[in-house]
């Protein structure tokens, strides 16, 4: 298989990208195309003693920079890295793409460039929450609304990305709320809970914000503004509280001298918080895979990306996803003409009791 | 001053709530009226050696359970030790009013027995995030839904609580959202962004999940669905990260025994995390002090909730909301009125330009 890698998207753009793509072609033996500057990324290999042997490397001239407007991957920047990396995708000179770059841009691009799974109303960003127990957060941000169609779907596909890529059996399916009773929540968490009672997932219920960290479930659904919120709180905590028990632990000579023979230990914790640890987000409802790699990433969470770009391929959820959404949209269709009779039946129903009264009303 | 107990709520009703109404008395010197089962209360006291002299019990036979519906403080729990003090609030035989019980029944009720400020749409609650810089978090759990006005009424409030009860000079407001500039978030934020703006408070702009923690503003407003899953989601990452940080040192014995000497320290960090620390989180917009005790508190979180209490009182802050209000009730009839006037402009310059058009067609 083919993984096409942005190299100039992200804070660490091209060098970091290019090593982690050439580890990743060594450790896994598949192709690698680059999309960025040539002149750049052939320069830059050669100063660091790179070899690009067996790497196919594309000229983009231009890069979308994390400021810009999401569309402007289909109008003023079609010359992108980001932009030719969706084409190649998109016309099968490449089976997955891995980004680092504006994530406005990459869904908007893999939306209108690759499109969506059919029957899939809207592609959303799935990320890993760092626990002991990983759980898998969608949507983390790309849609800041949602209906309960919606999260029924980010629900199906979430849980089979658990289970195939992730290796999850029979993934437990949360949906974040104020409170554990069916009926908290807004409209939109009252009506998902009923609809997701009924899905094909494994549904546990609704989950606070105090039991997310205590691998309650493995699949988690929200709005993109909550989960958008949640997933960078986890992000600053986690920074804030490593933080803070440095600074205790450091103000001790006896705990300062100890911690250093714990090092390695402490790192892997302070690691466990960094999202790239993860291996990058999947896009999850594009036809094709498309992994958000963290903005920060360096080599090791670049090639690990790619690990997931080439898991995520190699599953086939996609399929999955494809036959699941079809039946979904012909059973949301059935349901909406289930309710459209009933609707019918019961207007009928009054019409005829008004009728009977108008009737009755002249003889009372 | 009078502080009303409602001593049967919470996790620890009716015990360490005496013992934290009996500190607060020493303590602070002012009188405290102890509500609910009068013999229950007595007997409690007189088993453990608590001395009732010069409190005032008054009694109320009835308890609103944590599950119980929000409106039952005014249903078929009249008698319950909840709706009683609040009753005793809003006739003025106190000046204050604090629970541990029911979030729902305690907003519900302060709404319904004690009111609002007049001009204040919606109350809500303030909760104190505990970081180095401590936060004030409102909504956080009042209101799942909110108008922009709404939001900027919490953030004149919160504002005004800070600076007056925890001292805070001149408060930052920041607004929760998905990214720092002006148009991010959803149409709730992107409104209230600009208002904010306009407002009578120091807004410093969105806040992201990630900055939370850092000190970066003093109070931090958003609906009260996101507030809610931000508060439970702080008390839990605090829990999870404090107990693996527990575990990796505890594989170690140099660090195991050096942490012992340090174990003062460590049980601070982690009362840091403990919501009840922040004595009680007010509801603010309600026309008396009415403060919400954590639900597990102990004496000392008693305690420390009615010298909130007290601070709320003596503040005066009520006064300034309700002056606020009024000029803010004004100032949204005003807008309403100049956009009406605006449309009227508009709509007379259109159909002048119609009837123009009409007149030139034929000629043409």
């Amino acid at each position: 298989m083919k993984i096409i890698i942005d190299v100039m998207s992200g804070d660490n753009a091209p060098l970091e990208l290019i090593r982690g793509a050439l580890q990743a072609r060594r450790a896994f033996d598949e192709e690698m195309i680059l999309v960025g500057d040539e002149q750049v990324i052939r320069t830059l290999a050669d100063e660091n003693g790179l070899h690009l042997d067996g790497v196919r490397v594309v000229h983009a001239p231009s890069v979308i920079s994390m400021e810009e407007p999401a569309l402007s991957v289909v109008r003023d920047k079609k010359d992108s890295s980001m932009s030719v990396g969706l084409h190649m995708l998109a016309n099968g000179e490449g089976d997955a793409f891995v980004s680092a770059g504006n994530t406005g841009a990459l869904i908007a691009g893999a939306t209108l460039i690759v499109h969506r799974i059919k029957g899939i109303q809207r592609a959303g960003i799935a990320t890993v929450l760092p626990f002991t127990n990983p759980c898998l957060l969608m949507d983390s941000g790309a849609n800041l609304e949602v209906t309960p169609a919606n999260l029924e779907q980010f629900a199906f596909m979430g849980s089979r990305y658990m289970e195939k890529v992730l290796g999850v059996k029979n993934p437990r399916v949360g949906l974040v709320n104020n409170g554990s009773e069916a009926n908290k929540g807004r409209e939109l968490e009252v009506d998902a809970y009923l609809q997701l009672s009924d899905a094909d997932v494994n549904f546990i219920g609704n989950v606070e914000g105090r039991d997310i960290p205590f691998g309650v479930c493995d699949v988690l659904v929200t709005d993109g503004f909550t989960g958008n919120i949640l997933l960078k709180y986890t992000e600053g905590m986690g920074r804030f509280l490593l933080g803070t028990m440095k600074d205790v632990l450091g103000t001790n000579i006896l705990t300062r001298l100890s911690c250093l023979s714990m090092k390695g230990k402490l790192h892997h914790l302070k690691n466990a918080f960094d999202p790239s640890e993860y291996g990058g987000a999947p896009l999850l409802g594009i036809s094709k895979p498309v992994i958000k790699a963290h903005g920060a990433s360096d080599d090791m969470a670049i090639k690990n990306a790619i690990r997931r770009a080439i898991d995520f391929y190699r599953s086939g959820i996609n399929r999955e996803i494809a036959v699941f959404s079809l039946g979904h949209e012909a059973s949301m269709k059935q349901r909406a003409k289930a309710r459209a009779r009933n609707e019918r039946i019961r207007e009928k129903a009054e019409r005829a009791a008004r009728r009977r009264e108008e009737n009755e009303e002249p003889q009372a």
